[in-house]
C-alpha cells in the first residue's frame, strides 16, 4: 500500500481511516468507537418499549447522525484503497456495507423494523478498531490457543453431542410427554442445557427412573466439563512453557539454526560454537 | 484378513465395506454415514407430533429405504468377514443387528412404536466410520487421558455420592416433604444437581436452615468441580511434556550430556555428533 | 498390636474384624461393606411412602439383622482392641456406635422416626473398609492435594462469601421484597447460588438494575470459578512435575544427598564430585 | 512512622491501633473484627423481619456500642497518624467513616432506613485486619495471579460481552418478546446467564429455532469456561515453577553457573563452594 505521491490527499484519507499511527488517525478511531457504542446502546434501548416511546425522536436523529457518518467512511474506504473489489467482499467490507445501509432499507421496505436490529452487527466493528490497542497481542494469543486446540474441541462437542442424542432419547422413552419431554429433539435440548450444567428448570424429570438417569447425565457432564478445560490449559501451558524453556534467542552463527536450549554451547544442528565471546577467549 | 485369492468378490467386498484405502470404500462408508445420520434425523422429526403428521409416509418410505440397505450390508459383512460368530457377537455386530431389526420387529409385535427409537443407537455406529477420519488421533489422545484418569475420576465420583446421600438425608430431615424434598432419594437427587451446578430449580429449599445447608453444599460443590479438573489438566500436560522433552533419549558418547532435542545432531555441551550412524559415514 | 499369644481367639478375631490379609478377615470386610450399603438402600426406600407401605415388615427384619450383626460387630471391637477407651473415641468408634443404636433408641423415645435416618451415617464407615482397596492410594493423593491447597481455599471460600455478603445487601436494596429478595440473608444465599453458577431460578431479579447487577456477579463468578480449578490443576501437576524434574536417582556418595539437578556434577550439599565415570577419568 | 518521643501516649495508641505486634495491639484487632463481624451479622438479621419485630431493642442496643467504638476509633486513627488528610482520603480512611456514620445520619435523614444498610460495606474493613493473619501470603498470590491475568481476563470478559450481545439480539428477534425475551437488553442478559452456565429458567426459549440457538450458545459457553481456567492455571503454574526453579539468584563465582537448588551449597557444576559466608570460615 504505498501511493505513489506521499502528499497526496487520497494517502492521507488512507492514513487517517486504516491506520492509527498519527493523531489523526488515532481520533478518527476514537470516533468511530464511541459512534458504534453509542449506536449498538441505541438498537438496545430501542427495544425497551418505555425507553423508546419516550426517546424515540432523539434515537432517530441520533441514528441518523450515524448513518451519514458511517456512509462518508464506507466511501471513503473505496476510494482510498488501491482494490476497491478486494475490500468490499472482504469480512469487514462486508460489516461495513450493513453496518451502514439499515437505516435506508427501512425507507424501501416499509415497517421492517426487525431490520434495524441489524445494526448489533456493528459491534463486529469494534474488533478492526482494537487491533491498534495494546490487548491485541493477549487476543491474538487467545485466539492461536483457540485455534490450535480445534481437532480437540472438535472431537470434544462431536462426543457430547452423541451423548446428548442418545440421552436424550432414551429420557424420552423414560420420561414422556407429560413432564415436559415433548419430543426427542426437546430432550436432546434438555440434555445439553443438562451437561453444560445450565439446567433452566423450565424442563426437568419427574418419574424415579427419569431422575436417575438425570444423575448419571449431570455427574458425567461434572467429569466431562473437566476435558475442555484440561486441553486449553494444557495449550496455554505448553505455550508458556514455550516460550520460558527456548527463551534463548541465538541463532547459530554457521548454519542459522534457533531455539536452542538456554544453556547450550555449541549449535545442536551444525556443532557450532554458539558463543562469539569463548571464541575470543579461545 | 489376508484370503488366498486376491481377487475374490469376497475380498473386494470385504475392502470396500471394512476399510476406507479404496475409492469405493471410501464411497461406501460416505454413504453408510449421510444413511446413519439420515436415519437419526428422521427418529427425531418423528417423535415431534405437527412434523410427523405431514410428513410420516415420506419417513416411512425412508425408512424402508435404509432398512433395505443396512440389512444387505450386515449380510454382507457377515459373509465378507473369515470368522462370522466373532462379528455377529462383537460390539458393533450387535449394534449393527439392532439398527437393522426395528422395522422387521414392528410387525411382529403391533403398537410397538417404542421400538423405532432403537434406532438412536443407529449413532453409535458413526463411530465405525470416524477411524477413518484424521480426528481419530485426537480422539485416542483423549480417551487415552481418560483412561488413565479412571482411578483417580472413580474416587472422585465415589466421593461425591457419599457426600450427595448424607447431605441429601440432612436435607431431607430439615426441609421436609412440603419443599418438594418428597423422599431421601428424591433429596440425594436434588444434591446432585446442586453439586453439579446444574441447579434446574424444581426443588429448592425454602426454611433459613435448608438454604444455610444448601450454601455450604454449593460451595462444596464449586471447589470439588476443581478436582476433575485439575486431574485431566495434569494427565493432559504431563502427557504432553512427556511428547516434548523426553522424546530423545541418547546421550553424548563424549560429554554424557542428555535431554538433546529432537533433531540434535550435535551435543550442545560439546558439541561432539551425537549420532552412531554418521560415525559410520565418517 | 502384636498380642503375646498369637493363636489366642482374641488375636484371631482380632486379625478377622481389623485386617485383610487373611481369607476370613476379607470375607468380613465384604459382610460388613455389603450390610452397610443395604443399610444405606433401605434407609433410603423407607423413605419413599409407596415403597414403605409395601415393605414395611420386609424393611424392619433386615433392619434388625444389621443392627444384631453391628451389636456383636461393635462389642467385638471393643474386647479385641487393646485401648477400648481409645477405640470408643475415636472417629470411626462413635461412628460405629452411632450406626449400632438407633433401633434401640426407637423404642425408648416413642415415634422417633427421624432417629432413623441417622442409619445414613452408616456410610462413613465404607471408608474404613475402601482401605483396603487399591483406589486408597489415589484417594490418599487427592486427599494430599486438597489439604496442601487448604489456605488458598479457605482464602478464596473467605473472599467468595465477602463478595456475597456485599452484593446480596445491594441485590436487597435494589430489589426489594416483591421480588424474592425477602431479607438480606435471602439475597446473600441468591448471591452464592448465582457465584456457583449453580442458577436455581426459584429467585430471580426482575428489575434492569437488578439484571444488570446480577450480569457483574455472574461474569464475576465465571472468572472466579477459574481460581479454585487453577490452584488444585498447579497443586496436582506440581506433585507430578515434581515427581518428574527430580527424575535423577543419584545419591552422593560421600553426604547421601539425594533429589540432584539432572545435569548436576557434583553434590550441591557437600560439593564432592557425583558421578564415578569421571573420577576414573581423572 | 517513627514519632521523635517513642514513650509518648500517640505513638503507644499508633501501635495498639495500626499494628498487631504487641499484645494490646494483637487485642484490638480481634476486637474490632468481632464488632465488624457482630455488626454485619445484626445488618443482615435486621432485615428478616419475624426476628427484627423481636429483637429489634437488643439490635439497636448493640449497634450504639458499635457505632460509638467505632466513632471512637476512627477519631483515634486520625490523631495518632502524622498526615491526617492523607488517611481520610485513602480507601481505608473512607470505609472507616462510611462505617461510622450511618446511624447518625439516620437521626438526619428520618425514614431512611434503607441507609443502615450501608453497615455491610464495614465487611471491608475486614481485610485490614486480615493483614496479620498469616493468610495474607496466599491471599497475596491469588490477587497478583489475578492482576496478572488481567488483560488476558479483560479481553475474555469483552470477548463475552459481544457474543452475549450478538446472540441476545438473535434470540430477541426469534423468541419475540411472548416467550419472555422482552427488549434486547433482557435478551443480553438471558444470554449470559447462559453463558455463564447458571441457568436460572426464569427466562426461557419455547421456540424450535431459539432451543437450537440456546445450543449453540450453551456449548459455546461450555467450551468457553475452560479459557478463563486455563489462563489462571497457566499464571498459577508458572508462578509455582517459578518459585520452585528460580527462587535462588545466586550464581557460581567460579563457573558462573546459575538456578541452583534452594538449599545448594555447592556449585552443581564445578564444586565450588556456594555461600560467600562459608568462604569466611574457610
Amino acid at each position: 500500500m504505498k501511493p505513489t505521491n506521499k502528499k497526496s490527499w487520497r494517502y492521507r484519507l488512507h492514513e487517517i481511516i486504516y491506520e492509527a499511527d498519527t493523531p489523526m488517525g488515532r481520533l478518527f478511531d476514537i470516533v468511530l468507537l464511541i459512534l458504534i457504542l453509542l449506536s449498538v446502546v441505541i438498537v438496545m434501548l430501542e427495544s425497551v418499549r418505555s425507553i423508546d416511546l419516550e426517546y424515540h425522536r432523539l434515537f432517530y436523529i441520533i441514528e441518523w447522525i450515524i448513518t451519514i457518518f458511517f456512509t462518508i467512511e464506507y466511501i471513503a474506504r473505496i476510494i482510498t484503497v488501491k482494490k476497491p473489489r478486494h475490500y468490499i467482499f472482504s469480512f469487514y467490507g462486508i460489516i461495513d456495507f450493513l453496518s451502514t445501509i439499515p437505516l435506508y432499507l427501512s425507507f424501501i421496505l416499509v415497517g421492517s423494523n426487525y431490520l434495524l436490529t441489524v445494526r448489533a452487527l456493528r459491534l463486529l466493528r469494534v474488533f478492526r478498531i482494537l487491533k491498534i490497542t495494546r490487548y491485541i497481542g493477549e487476543g491474538n494469543k487467545l485466539k492461536k490457543a483457540l485455534i490450535e486446540s480445534r481437532p480437540k474441541i472438535f472431537i470434544f462437542i462431536f462426543a457430547v453431542l452423541i451423548v446428548a442424542i442418545i440421552a436424550g432419547t432414551l429420557m424420552y422413552l423414560i420420561e414422556g410427554e407429560e413432564s415436559g419431554f415433548k419430543s426427542i429433539p426437546v430432550s436432546v435440548y434438555w440434555c445439553i442445557v443438562t451437561l453444560t450444567t445450565v439446567g433452566f428448570g423450565d424442563i426437568a424429570p419427574v418419574t424415579p427412573a427419569g431422575q436417575f438417569l438425570a444423575t448419571i447425565i449431570m455427574i458425567l457432564g461434572y467429569g466431562v466439563i473437566a476435558v475442555p478445560t484440561g486441553i486449553v490449559s494444557a495449550q496455554y501451558l505448553r505455550k508458556a512453557s514455550d516460550d520460558y524453556v527456548h527463551v534463548n534467542t541465538q541463532s547459530c552463527r554457521n548454519c542459522g539454526a534457533q531455539r536452542h536450549r538456554d544453556d547450550a554451547k555449541f549449535c545442536h544442528k551444525c556443532g557450532d560454537e554458539l558463543n562469539p565471546k569463548s571464541h575470543v577467549e579461545t
